[in-house]
């Protein structure tokens, strides 16, 4: 099974869609099987990371925006503002896919793990995740 | 076919799981798929890499502790210790889920890849790990 | 099925093989399902970037060439020349497998998404890719 859908970011920052995920596990009813969630961009990306303490989603926020700064003056890129070329490297350095395997129906994902969309753009956009369970 | 294991790691550093994989493939019975190892948390993390020459490991660690240090003073996630946030980071920066083709019932990886689990924690810890093979 | 071809690259950058898989993808004739993309080493990696503007790879080769410059004195495995450990963080910090959904046929790959090798050595190689569509 292959659904789309689409999430409105508000800017950037880790944005959970752990949730929508499973519920498209849950339409599948596969009960056994893989589920492979993408995103169709290259200046957002996905992660799965800590969904309990929001402190540990701001560190990893501040650390990235620390190493990938705006206004790199060795940017050639800058068309589309000083937020265009760090969000193509933050998207290279995290996830375009995850691979989740699907135990009784339900995501094997750990105690403390969340999917999230981590947007790079300053602004909101609208994310379009495609999702495969088989 | 969807199985789990625990392992034990010993502390940070890269830790070898490529047989323990390989052995749920032959299990699996499968000649032709796709074999995905995923890990259930959020501190440690997987890779796959070279193999051969354990010196390449060390100067992945060495590497990755450098770019990223305990006791950075941004950090306000901090109540587990300091190794904590850089484990999270860490985790991101590499993966939490692998997919590799199974060709003639073998995983198709090259010659000097081998898969592992990257303890981000000082201590050692118990890690869990799915694996599908389909 | 499963399917692998070479890629001869000719040095370090990212040379794109959307088309190449995309081929893979029409000749498995599989309507709806998941494609995996798997690189067989750990000096070269995947990963889905920008397809559009040539300035956007250059400045992630020029970002990720001064994050893991050669040279670095810390480095002990250099047997291979000064590209070989920086190649191997290189590919730890991006991708060695990559999963895209297959929608009617075809990749459901973005707009600006293109999939890419990146070769980290500075010389021509001969890179084996594998590629699972299910």
């Amino acid at each position: 099974m292959v659904r789309s859908f689409n999430v409105r970011t508000p800017g950037q920052g880790l944005h959970e869609i752990t949730e929508l995920v499973s519920a498209l596990v849950r339409e599948s009813d596969i009960d056994e099987g893989l589920c492979t969630v993408f995103i169709r961009h290259t200046s957002a990306s996905l992660t799965i990371q800590e969904n309990a303490d929001p402190s540990a989603r701001r560190d990893l926020e501040m650390w990235l925006n620390r190493l990938v700064p705006e206004g790199d003056r060795d940017f050639t890129h800058t068309a589309e503002g000083p937020d265009d070329m760090p969000s193509h490297i933050k998207s290279i350095l995290t996830n375009v896919s995850l691979s989740i395997p699907v135990i009784e129906g339900t995501l094997a994902l750990g105690t403390w793990q969340g999917i999230y969309i981590w947007e790079h753009r300053t602004r909101p956009h609208t994310r379009q995740i495609v999702v495969h369970v088989g």
